[in-house]
């Protein structure tokens, strides 16, 4: 497809520019996507704040956002999964197939991977993108397109739950309910967990976490978390814990609470570039610290779990901008305007 | 407690006799359970109508039953966790705690057990029975003695769901849907499992089994189950497949509805001594079959999947007799009277 | 690389001929071997002797031989990981690495795979061979192309040892001590199995696993499996046996011999369609069956296991001879001529 | 058994005085062990120096020891699976059997445990000891008492690798080169691990690394551990680290040089009450970190696989004392003299 197409393009902090670019010639193996939805993630804020993310820098203009469904509206010559019209959730990266990492089937570790809005890969804030057609699933009818973008934050709170081999009528306990904090959490109780305890610091999000199935919620800002779990598990402890707020505390909270032989997950991104760990606690309890990073192969079961109803997404679509005021939607994440908790801009 | 009881003592095939026994003494771990629900199992009825199961042989005059849920009204000296006047589902196999496998945690293959209704141990047909106080579980308010009895099928089908790693977000199908067989698809539901597709040849289990959440159910009689699946999935297969209907023909058609690397989960008790496995679908599509007998571990997890609502027990109640109607209640399910599903005796 | 060259192409049964054909050309991500050594295995028996092989027909002349390694003298214009001069082994299936199976890192069951010697893909058997890139593993010095051909079986091997889970110190049985039994047997002590049975029906098989390392061996034809293995440990049975016979015989015996609890890990290729399997054994057991096809990621360390001198491939190699004879190599191991174990071609 | 014992008896910090007492008497389920061999570790060390060891305070004359073998002489009377006279290692944890973790199998985590040298239970530097017959494991002909006393800290490192699920062909760092992480190092290599690099900061412990199987050593006194270990891996990494150092730096290079999507297994007990975690590479690597806490269920594979000759303890066995020299023994051991790795106490 030729022409020219709307996008917002980052060139650096606080300067995020409607341009016009080309619309991207696809491969033999990708598909075109007229985008219809996409999250704004907090690592688009700062990417929007600071021109940097992690180890990721932007040198040259760049177009963010990696939360995205979208229509097909071209195939390459080679693809036969998906076809034109077909309504798709993209899965954000595009690994190489042919590394170590990607042959164990771990690829979301592929060192050669192109993930949307990291640089210098241009992301979904555009009104047509290419995607590898093997990573890109369609969405059954009862899914929207806004809920398609959140298989995304949804397939990290999978990832998180397969890193612990969750057992059934587990027992776990998510510090912090964010949109990626809430979709963990629905994910663990769809996949075994009988009893969550959401923690936060913000009333308004301790309120959507018991509304999409939270069984006791805390305020760590206002009461001591490992007593009040400690007495919501009859002195147990939580079966794992799901860090994802990260804030040092929580993580110091989550070794206390978690039960020996348990597992804290990792998901969380901290500022701090050194964090305190308390030894004697990982070994005395024999625990399992797992980090998670993205994802791999979770975007299919999510979507399934979406449509089966067992994991809810259009509660926590609290905004809604077009392409246009893109900056108006950013500023609502930032500033935390009219509670919001997840974010969505429709090109 | 000193005293006598009444019990339903089995004799020989078809002669189970009302009568009175003494109220057992219990030792220092024990505790003593005045019977409230016992649930009658395929496995009761074999000894009933041939004096034997599997192989084990009724010798002595024998006391049936394993499914059950009672008062505490004795606590042995040792006894901590449990006190008079708690209301429990009792773990029905007592193991030694010593040997290679109570060590590894695979309890249930104890050579030492002692189970509850299986030679020379007497069952729960009676109004009081000893039990391992480590192997009885507190009921929380929420749910009955009925439910409490059922606690043990349940058992046996998260034993299924935890023998093979069940990922979140997996298509999975029941043979079978009697009691153990819906129990383990909700199980499998609650664990993750985003589809469900139950097969039997009784319609009225079949109905039964739409409404605790199965997906997609099939005739086995009436459709052929093979193709049924394959066009339900896409043509992939079910990723697990739980056999717990002891048909040589469903085991068969279990290999060929999983999908290549997926699971077949054998809980069904079959008739004949050998069936005949096709080692070219074992291998070209690299499964695995496992073996499911009894469970470990896995009551005090059901209970907490039940008391939360992710398992619904009191459906699958369709009848229940005082144990005075012991073998009235033995009768409907051998001759499937009234389509029962699990037939409970309240001593 | 431009120009003709030798191969040994099947016509149909006992018809291979010596020919002549182009050398291929490859792509971008290719390389071209000149291979070295090939093993001959029982598949390619099996085509040679009827043109098929489990579902695979030979409907075009086809040139066999999997087991293969050799020198890069040409490499595709995208190639980094490998360059000309590069002594390697060739692993032999090239999977797509976009599909399900691909993705979840089980590249072995992808339904796209092309596999050498497989209709329609050419294999080993010839001057020259084109390899994917990523499939081919460099030798380090110590270990030269005869013994990289035998990283295939050897790659098997691992597959089974992985397929279970191999605990250290565990006691495993192997069934059948042809190469991939002998390879097997030596996977699983390098993985940790402290004591290794040995069984098969021929003698000198027998005396080749124990100079290997097994510490037991058991002629079927001779002894009583189940009793000796029973004795051998103090009745608890085998923690893992390893079916690679194929004989129905050896499937009904590894029931029997493993313990509560164990894994038989079902490596051989039955000539039967249907075998025996008794159900109670499975279930009261509580046993997994575990199928193995072909392997995925199990090269690179095989590799290094073979380098490091933990696994002995030279013993294996019983016989070897240049392409012009393969006629009789194939005779060697069809007659069993000179108790072979491997036979090795040299293009 | 009646009558009096020597015993060496901690009063506190730096008074350990030899002294008689009683041989005590033994339970139904018990044996009374002639101690012939005593291993001694550093949490012995701890206790004789500070009175202290993690959160265990010696308010009572305790006597130390738990690494111990000896000759049974004296039997329970529900003893059937060892006699008089057997020659047995102990494993000198005794756990409830009832609790909910010794119902998982993870006994070790038993809060009820009675641990040999733990206050308030005498451990075995003394003449006779008891012990539960369900944890004393019969030594084979090849190994002698001084061998059985080393299968313990052997079993802290199978428990490591265990905890790993340590994949054939990995390789593996080992951080810290005393007693446990000889041990370790030759578990993981017995284990599957195919290259092994062993670092340290004292050259004779990496010499004997070296003897006992280390491909590679690192002195990290004086150089880089983690360009080394990059080196040495092509830039990948490793597989697994064992940080047996307990040292903060070692800690902070684990996390440095193992690979993405790898594991860090954590048995070193540090001094320092918190030790700096890095977020990032946890996350960005996708990595694991996991405590170790003494071991379950590896007394009886460790002594398969020392018997196997597949670890070797002799050659940690630097000096040999009888009881009454005891005072000497530890002074060789807190002073380093004459280059100790494991000192043995014989009673």
């Amino acid at each position: 497809m030729k022409g020219r197409m709307k996008a917002a393009i980052l060139y650096k902090p606080f300067d995020m520019r409607l341009e016009e670019m080309e619309i991207p010639e696809i491969g033999p193996n990708e598909v075109l996507v007229k985008i219809q939805a996409v999250g704004i993630c907090g690592s688009d804020i700062h990417f929007y704040k600071t021109g940097r993310c992690g180890t990721f820098v932007v040198k040259e203009p760049l177009v963010l956002g990696h939360e995205s469904a979208g229509e097909i509206v071209e195939v390459g010559e080679n693809v036969t999964n998906v076809k034109k019209g077909d309504r798709v959730a993209i899965e954000p990266g595009f690994p190489c197939g042919r590394c170590y990492f990607c042959k164990i089937g771990k690829y979301n570790l592929c060192p050669n991977v192109k993930f949307y809005g990291a640089p210098p890969i241009h992301g979904a804030f555009r009104e047509y993108a290419p995607a590898d057609a093997a990573f890109v699933y369609k969405l059954p009818p009862n899914l929207s397109y806004e809920e398609g973008a959140l298989i995304e934050p949804l397939a990290v709170g999978m990832q998180g739950v397969r890193r612990c081999n969750l057992e059934d009528g587990s027992v776990i306990a998510v510090f912090g309910c964010g949109p990626v904090g809430l979709l963990t959490m629905q994910a663990a109780k769809a996949s075994g967990a009988a009893t969550a305890i959401a923690v936060d610091i913000l009333d308004y999000r301790l309120e959507v976490a018991e509304k999409l199935g939270a069984d006791h919620v805390v305020n760590a800002a206002k009461e001591d978390v490992s007593k009040k779990i400690s007495s919501l598990t009859d002195g147990r402890g939580a079966d794992v814990v799901f860090e994802v707020s990260g804030a040092t505390k929580a993580f110091e909270d989550a070794l206390r609470v978690v039960r020996p032989g348990g597992v804290i997950v990792q998901i969380g991104i901290f500022e701090a570039e050194e964090i305190p760990l308390r030894p004697a606690l990982l070994i005395d309890k024999e625990l399992d610290i797992r980090g998670v990073f993205r994802y791999a192969n979770a975007y299919e079961p999510a979507i399934r779990l979406a449509a089966a109803g067992k994991v809810q997404l259009k509660p926590l679509i609290t905004h809604t901008f077009p392409l246009d005021r893109i900056h108006e939607a950013f500023k609502v994440v930032m500033e935390k305007i009219g509670n919001p908790i997840k974010v969505i801009v429709k090109p």
